[in-house]
């Protein structure tokens, strides 16, 4: 199926809600508890997506759309939410989320985007030539994977009380 | 981490509202796409987990405390959505399944379940004897587990728009 700029704004414009009513609430056992080793609890997962929506998805679709000499994107941080989440409750950490996607989300139909802009290039550091569509459509997937993430961390708390049934559970399998 | 009442009404409550925030106005090419073959789409995990709430968390956890000869749970139907959803809109199903998930917390708290009643068996079709912590567990796990599924199914239409950054997407591996 091919990425829209109405269908990636459906899609994005729901992440702020679905995190809220994900994890508002939760006992702190469940917010802070990760999958092991150098793993994300949910707490840290809302830190990534708000550094991605300042440093990630839209300077990255501006970049592509310059035309500027150096069109390499600047590498992205995966570890920068354990610093600039310090001290910062869920609570706000959610709100700032929600600001940002907002903002964001207003900056993406600004761009009216065309064909032609969806097949302008920059350079991914790893990956070498990528497009604009991609990088929409990886911002989409993006989401789905970090709720994913957190269902799957809160799902990991339990596994072991649920017995058999894990054998059904792919989550935990 | 120890299943305890409180913690499972707790994200049991969520789930509704989460599968609101998730589907409500997607585009139909999504609600009703699947992962290929006979995976389910979207639409199919509502009426899916509509069914779960009518025959199978608590039917079996009245089976768990029952004092009955035979505590043998009915096999679960995992196909009775296909013909239990026929005809029905997702706002219907979604509103479905929050009223029975609604009445199914006020029967769990109903229950005033003991740490006694937590170690009380039933005989699973597949697993043999099973306990109603477990099956509480399962419950907690298996919303999670079908959130994912969820996401997953609408990140798999996309999975060739997302380029070279499907290496970094766990949900599209």
């Amino acid at each position: 199926m091919n990425i829209s700029v109405p269908d990636a704004i459906n899609l994005l414009t729901r992440t702020p809600k679905v995190l809220e009513d994900l994890l508002l609430g939760i006992p702190d056992e469940l917010l802070y508890a990760n999958e092991g080793n150098d793993s994300w609890s949910p707490y840290d997962v809302v830190g990534h997506l708000i550094h991605g929506e300042k440093t990630d998805w839209i300077p990255r679709m501006k970049i592509c759309l310059s035309n500027d000499d150096n069109k390499t994107f600047t590498p992205f941080d995966r570890f920068a939410q354990f610093e600039d989440s310090k001290g910062k409750s869920l609570p706000e950490l959610l709100e700032e989320f929600r600001r940002l996607r907002e903002e964001n989300i207003i900056t993406l139909q600004n761009f009216q985007l065309t064909a032609e802009d969806f097949k302008r290039t920059a350079i991914h550091p790893a990956f070498g030539t990528v497009t604009l569509q991609q990088l929409l459509a990886t911002w989409v997937v993006h989401d789905q994977n970090h709720i994913y993430q957190i269902t799957r961390t809160i799902s990991h708390q339990y596994r072991e009380e649920t017995g058999p049934w894990r054998a059904y559970l792919r989550i935990i399998e």
